[in-house]
């Protein structure tokens, strides 16, 4: 019985969540309100602050819920994560509510008073546990920094986003994520590393489970 | 006399453009009204219209005066002024208003109706121009694409201020943009290139003259 009501809670929580998501996504943080919210979530306003304090909790949540849509999705560990990650991020980024919203707050949170590093520091910090095992197993460069490196990728998509979005509605997103790969690759992987690193773009599409 | 008249033109011209970037980096686009940006530069509404058709106009002019901003301030050449091209810009977005409203604008120009590529694509363009140099004197290691690096150097800048700015406020930004050169350009040094290339933060400094 208990669980019946956790589950169903938890179901009404992700039914709010994607509300927002595709809110925030289409209009951004001002232009989805929280009555379109619970409409659109089919959930009452009671709902919805029984599981968010307010709004801008609301919009935290989405916008640091990016690693939660993406690391189920991989299996592969080390360098090749760190490459994978980002490939299903560009492909999902495209159709993707939840990610796409993530990615709008987290560029825009300014606006609404928010000043929150959590969806970039909590990818960095992903990004640098797949990065020491890749140290661990001695396929990564000696005296690269996982922390800068980490930074750097996370950095980069941030913008490689925002300018693919500018000029080509992020439809040329894949191809600059691949080239980031071809660019950053040498310093990266050691000399005798055990297996090659693979960038394929149709990867970032066929995990679209 | 035409000389003269020309002259006070091209004065309040600037004066329009360097109030209207101080407003814009302070308060962002919709902060900053034309009544304040005319008496902040002390010039009339009628002077401000004379030179800019609308607010957004002038918003486009500031946005994409980037750079000429920094250009003028290198001697460079080749790969080397790639590098300085981004060490100044690092150095000088801390406090340059051109410049700070100039990025601003273009991350957030969505917001006000805009859908402007010229400050990524025009930057983009000045660096392939400075690659292609660094190409013809053989310093380019064989393979690299001059449109793929600055179209990754753009992006990557435009997003790691981004970063910088919400963890320290834009205090580790010349650290990062280092770090992006350290890794960058074991994959863009010909092997038997005539000249290293010397990424120094505090040229960064220097140049502010």
């Amino acid at each position: 019985m208990a669980d019946l009501k956790q589950e169903r809670a938890v179901r009404t929580r992700n039914l709010i969540m994607r509300a927002a998501a595709e809110l925030f996504d289409e209009e951004g943080y001002e232009g989805a309100s929280v009555s379109r919210i619970v409409k659109r979530a089919g959930v009452t306003l009671g709902a919805m602050y029984f599981h968010f304090d307010s709004k801008q909790d609301l919009a935290r949540e989405v916008m640091n819920a990016q690693p939660y849509v993406i690391e189920p999705l991989l299996k592969s560990s080390g360098l090749q994560r760190l490459v994978d990650i980002t490939l299903v991020w560009a492909h999902r980024l495209q159709t993707d509510p939840m990610l796409r919203a993530g990615v709008r707050l987290a560029v825009e949170q300014d606006r609404f008073g928010m000043h929150d590093s959590t969806s970039f520091e909590g990818w960095k910090d992903i990004m640098v546990s797949h990065l020491e095992v890749a140290r661990a197993e001695g396929n990564l460069r000696e005296g690269v920094s996982t922390e800068e490196v980490a930074q750097f990728v996370v950095g980069a998509c941030t913008g490689m986003q925002l300018y693919s979005q500018l000029v080509t509605g992020r439809e040329d997103l894949m191809e600059r994520t691949c080239a980031m790969w071809r660019l950053l690759l040498p310093a990266l992987v050691a000399p005798d590393a055990d297996h090659a690193i693979v960038v394929d773009p149709d990867f970032g599409k066929a995990s679209q489970c």
